[in-house]
């Protein structure tokens, strides 16, 4: 990890059976235990979508090229970069044998593999929506969506990658505003709870904003090795998809008027940022809420007589534990060492361990062990289960504040641009610094230094300052970082 | 439904606001109520595969060309219709100021849209399988799939479609076997216990199973207008997957050998059977599982006084009927009259509907309407809880029995070649007839008659006959139909 942070991070991913690499140049594999945490990230996310009144609803993969075109900064933040279905059947390749393109079966309108899918959504919010009755519009879609990224990364950036987008229509600004903030805290709230991962709220700057969008909210990270991520983001897209789609709606008062609009997403992307936020040179280190086990129980036994007797322990505290909601696995395989099985459940990041021996079927006892702190102490049998789940939201909190604090001590205000390119060289982290407001600025800081307006956070302080490279007069701080 | 039942069909799905036809040829759009349904059946699917000790993994949307070359069963069935991905980026046109195909960004090897994910799942298994301790390797698939079909239907038969498809890697083919017809069961006891819709299980004649299969099992469901309908499918594989990507593993002997191979799947094609199995002309009839809203309130009212004095009523039954679990719709919108209500969600198949008018305010009563027989009686608003309760299972149990019966007095026997034709041509339903087990003979009854044969029930009775078309000996008897 201190050697080579993304080597380790690659390594950890593939070694933990999260995802690997796929035979298709970009694509990845993701592994049941990867995809584990994924269905419980979109079971807690979804539940918020719909406690916050949206509905699932599926639209096609394919988005005809004549669609890109309607919505110009749209189209340059993403056509360039997509796989293009240009032909619908193979035939025999009467030379070598094997199959080839049929030349004749091309198609008369290329299709773009979905990058994101405003295009094709508001092509069918047309016809759904007539008069302010069919308002507001809040629907999400769980779906892969494909990106030709030139280089990949596994769960950070991949070719093709899942998601879920939110797309909601509204009747006027203000509910379309309050829609895209809504759901930046929604995704606050996930990242800080479920994820025990502490984010900042903020607005891009309209360099990093969504191509297509007024305004994009995010909520950004900060990893381990002093290095950013964007987890999420939402975005206020006014009235550009709906005056490249034409979609009107008539008002209360009888007026014809565009609809207003947002979309939101966050990606399996947050599988990364999991990973880099909490783990160490043991392996994973899981959010109890989001890990797949919460606890294992391993028998150390010299003969089957032992085994039996810890057994019969083991699948009683299993069956309490498992009463309280919690979920268990006992590893008794007799084909593992214990050792073997400590390290396994380390690098996998099981919050809690449980280990049943001979000296403590004569006590009564169990030992217990955290993976967070890998502090082990003993305890009695009978109380495990209400000590389990004390433990279980300990570490969830635990875990949440070490990430915190790790961000605190590492976010820096600089107020001379040596001090900003001192930290950013020798220290990471985010810096808070003074800017002119310019994208001139902005591009020239990344051109020198690597480093990208975050975002500009949500409450920035008031009072005015010098821009931390111009020097010209700027209104509030920004945060920066070299990011993912 | 009696003048043209695919008009009715087509009619019924856009209405009910289930799914819709998209921009892109043969792509559907599935909508936020036909979606919901769909959601249900992944949750009580998903469960269940679970149960069976499957777990959920991802592989990539995309699939090599050449990885079809490698099974020619496989290819044969499927690489010839299918959306292919050859460029990999779009520029601008400097022609007509739009964008086009950027010819220099051409693929080395296309890359094929998945209809199916048997070879780019094989050849990771490839990696994953060392020894019979790796066995058996159980994962299942959610995701979505294009088969680029030339006439599509809603639901039935659409160019993308949404699926789960399992994969399953063991080392004896007694184990294969046995996973295979384990998973034709949960299908069955899916479509029977949750779609109320009754299935045969049988197993498909040569000519009809999967590209790639050496055995394909199915179950097979009757619709309202006398044709069948494939509902769900399992295969066993044998070794052909194994040896096409070379997936071989140390036994408990130290020997080598291929890995013996499952896969099964069912689709959002369910949702086109469950449209046309149970609805009438009225609109949806939902079995109460499945149905999103399973409780529908209405209020009728003279003016605002009497609407509060109903709503308090309505509220109150609403909070006790979720509180034991039932999905309840109190619907007091002011901008639509009780009738246009009624109609509305007896179009959508809500099962219950409960109305309290001004008369029931002084009776204490509450009138009950249940959509699969429009019976409707008044009862007294304590005891609705229960009633509403037990209705619901009798409606799920009800429309059951009515499908089934529905089958049986449509499954006919035939012994002489002009009854066959006759049933076929004047009545429908599944024809049992003996067959004398050749693929020229299936073809050619296809021919003449449109209808196929669509299992050979698990059980056939055991005495031999002639065979209905060809009149040699034959086995047993098998079903045919007319089919979706």
């Amino acid at each position: 990890m201190e050697d080579s942070y993304s080597q380790w991070y690659n390594d950890l991913v593939i070694k933990a059976e999260l995802a690997e690499y796929s035979a298709v140049r970009g694509c990845m594999v993701i592994r049941p235990y990867g995809y584990a945490i994924w269905e419980k990230m979109q079971a807690a996310l979804d539940k918020m979508f719909k406690d916050t009144g949206h509905s699932n609803a599926y639209f096609p993969l394919f988005i005809p090229r004549s669609f890109f075109e309607k919505e110009a900064s749209h189209v340059e933040g993403f056509a360039k970069e997509c796989a293009i279905v240009t032909h619908y059947r193979l035939k025999n390749n009467e030379v070598n044998g094997g199959i080839m393109v049929d030349p004749e079966a091309k198609l008369e309108e290329e299709l773009i593999i979905r990058p994101t899918s405003e295009t094709i959504i508001w092509n069918s919010y047309k016809n759904w929506i007539r008069s302010y009755r069919d308002l507001p519009l809040l629907i999400n879609q769980w779906a892969n969506v494909v990106r030709w990224e030139m280089r990949t990364r596994l769960f950070l950036r991949t070719a093709e990658f899942l998601w879920q987008e939110g797309h909601t229509a509204h009747a006027t600004m203000e509910e379309a505003v309050e829609e895209t903030m809504k759901m930046v805290h929604v995704y606050a709230e996930f990242a800080e709870k479920w994820m025990s991962l502490p984010v900042i709220i903020g607005k891009k700057s309209e360099n990093e904003r969504f191509a297509g969008a007024i305004d994009t909210y995010c909520i950004e990270a900060l990893m381990q090795d002093g290095k950013a991520l964007q987890a999420g983001t939402s975005h206020f897209l006014g009235q550009n998809f709906a005056k490249a789609f034409d979609v009107q709606f008539t008002t209360k008062e009888g007026k014809l008027e565009y609809v207003w609009a947002t979309s939101w997403g966050v990606s399996t992307r947050l599988m990364g940022a999991l990973v880099m936020a909490h783990s160490d040179n043991n392996g994973l280190i899981l959010p109890p809420k989001l890990a797949p086990i919460q606890v294992v129980i391993i028998p150390i036994y010299k003969n089957d007589e032992q085994l039996s007797l810890i057994s019969e322990i083991a699948e009683r505290i299993k069956k309490d534990l498992e009463k309280a909601g919690i979920s268990v696995k006992y590893d008794k395989r007799d084909t593992q060492k214990p050792g073997w099985k400590f390290a396994e459940y380390e690098l996998k990041g099981v919050p809690v361990r449980l280990a049943i021996g001979g000296r403590d079927l004569e006590n009564g006892t169990i030992e217990i062990s955290r993976r967070d702190t890998l502090q082990k102490t003993t305890v009695l049998q009978d109380d495990i289960t209400s000590i389990v789940e004390k433990l279980l939201e300990e570490i969830q909190v635990n875990i949440f504040k070490k990430a915190h604090d790790y961000r605190e001590s590492n976010t820096r205000e600089a107020s001379t641009w040596e001090e900003f390119v001192d930290i950013i060289e020798n220290k990471g982290g985010f810096i808070s610094a003074f800017w002119d407001g310019t994208v001139d600025t902005e591009l020239k800081i990344k051109e020198i230094t690597k480093a990208t307006i975050r975002c500009i956070p949500l409450s920035p302080e008031k009072k005015k300052g010098k821009c931390v490279y111009s020097g010209k007069d700027a209104e509030y701080k920004v945060l920066f970082a070299r990011a993912y």
